[in-house]
């Protein structure tokens, strides 16, 4: 049994993470500020006796030192992980991903707890050169606010890592989803067609090559890699290796929702400024602990409309946000 | 004729810069808190009715903005240059090399400046695995706190650049010496010896293999660059291609201050948490556009010394500080 404190506790990969863990038999402090995350995706756990829940923001320092006393290793989630907006309020990545890193190791340090691990990006990886992009690719150049932030949220880790001896365990995703998934391609391209199942606009030429992952693989993966890397600062990669086009993307939503919208592109090899045209990240370093994803790219993204279809509050929910 | 914005104008390398922007006939403003920068620096470029002085924060955005506009080109030195002591004060870095780079370019977009040049450093490769180490060496891992903030200075900048259209040139320097340098290992050997003359504490095992850069040469490749490289964003090391030990420095003041002190090392491969014991920076990308150091490291050290031992002022200064 081990005590967790779990940042974002509420949000999508983090109420999953939350739920895992005690069912895993530990106890666990979600602490979030429901800018994003949700009080209905952590109502089943907060039934439960060793789940606390607390309010609070990773941007208040005081509040976030004092609750993480007592807790062994902190999951560092909460963020802003609003890839495509980001030269809309360049500040926001700036203070909800970096600054809030920053204080979450300070107050780690000022808690004494020497455990991290932290969910970052493969958007640090910008547009790289090498596919599958290994975690050791050629040094590379950020592209967008959101991958700039998450690594510096990287290079903090690994400076207090050196500085202060804390353990840590960085993941760099692919998109996630699955149940609770409540931003990105999929839930855009659902959100359309269900409020008019005859027209959808696709941001870009619809051949930007992505990679998914199901948030149950994602969290096997993140357990794993805590239990078994050995290393003082241990970097994974997580994601399947295969990567899908927008265009094969929407085949698999339309089949499985049964209509055939009229696609309208924005056109370019980029949906947005910053859009990386081609992920794919090498993920022999977390295979090689034993870990495999279970669920496919077109799996996981249809287990994911079924639970869109099954929770159409997440939109109203948003719509509110 | 151009209008150069240089942060940090007042400090050792800014100071050097414009004096030289002014003998080449252009405009510059000097933005300064003198929290490090000294004004006797930029006495000789206050005269010059060329020059413009603005004392004020980087971290004072209202204040950076206002100052900014009407400018071609930002350079933006000043920073937190303390490399040793980061983990005393974390905090210091992430706001004044971090959240203040942050603030420039949100100053030059609300300014509507379209250039930047960047002093980062050759830390942000922490302990690299490839001697001479290039700019496209394998993702590096952070291994001091001062090189984690530079790191997340470059990657905000490449993403400004390409969110918001800036042209940008990044320098990664080895450290630099000569006129006005007032923190660093020379600096440090040379007050120790100054006050005694008999005895050197040398942090580490002396064996530590570092890189110097005479001011003067750093100067004319930063200006070289900023004229010539002609990427949306251009990442350059700037170093001399040798390296010496940390004995061999200690041999070389001693030689040019006749003197022969006892030598005490603190021990170990590292001089403090976060030290690298090789730096050594691969040159061929800068030298590709025409440019090679005059001063060699030796020499590079012998002038420094001299300056030092011309301006005594400077090590009262610093205990005032």
């Amino acid at each position: 049994m081990a005590c967790y404190f779990v940042t974002g506790g509420a949000g999508f990969i983090g109420s999953n993470l939350v739920d895992r863990l005690l069912a895993d038999g530990h106890y666990v402090t979600v602490y979030d500020n429901f800018s994003t995350g949700q009080r209905s995706f952590i109502e089943p756990a907060i039934r439960n006796s060793r789940c606390r829940l607390i309010e609070g923001d990773t941007l208040d320092l005081p509040r976030l030192s004092a609750a993480m006393h007592g807790h062994d290793l902190v999951f560092h989630l909460a963020a802003n992980a609003d890839v495509r907006f980001g030269i809309n309020h360049p500040r926001k990545d700036l203070e909800q991903n970096t600054i809030a890193t920053h204080n979450v190791l300070q107050a780690m340090c000022s808690a004494g707890i020497s455990r991290i691990a932290f969910s970052s990006t493969g958007s640090v990886y910008g547009e790289p050169t090498v596919f599958p992009t290994p975690e050791t690719c050629p040094f590379p150049v950020q592209t967008s606010l959101y991958g700039a932030s998450k690594l510096a949220g990287e290079g903090l880790i690994a400076a207090y890592s050196t500085g202060f001896g804390i353990r840590a365990t960085i993941f760099r995703f692919v998109s996630i989803l699955g149940d609770r998934y409540s931003h990105g391609h999929v839930f855009d391209f659902y959100q359309q067609l269900s409020q008019d199942p005859t027209e959808l606009r696709i941001l870009g030429d619809g051949s930007q090559r992505k990679s998914y992952l199901h948030v149950n693989d994602c969290i096997d993966a993140m357990l794993l890699a805590i239990e078994k890397a050995e290393g003082h600062l241990n970097i994974f990669n997580l994601g399947v290796e295969e990567y899908c086009r927008v265009n094969d993307s929407v085949d698999w939503i339309c089949a499985k929702l049964g209509i055939t919208p009229k696609r309208h592109y924005t056109g370019g090899p980029r949906g947005w400024i910053g859009d990386s045209p081609l992920i794919l990240l090498d993920t022999r370093r977390i295979r090689s602990l034993g870990w495999k994803p279970n669920l496919t790219i077109r799996a996981g993204i249809e287990k994911t409309v079924e639970y869109l279809q099954q929770n159409a509050w997440l939109f109203e929910a948003r719509a509110a946000a």
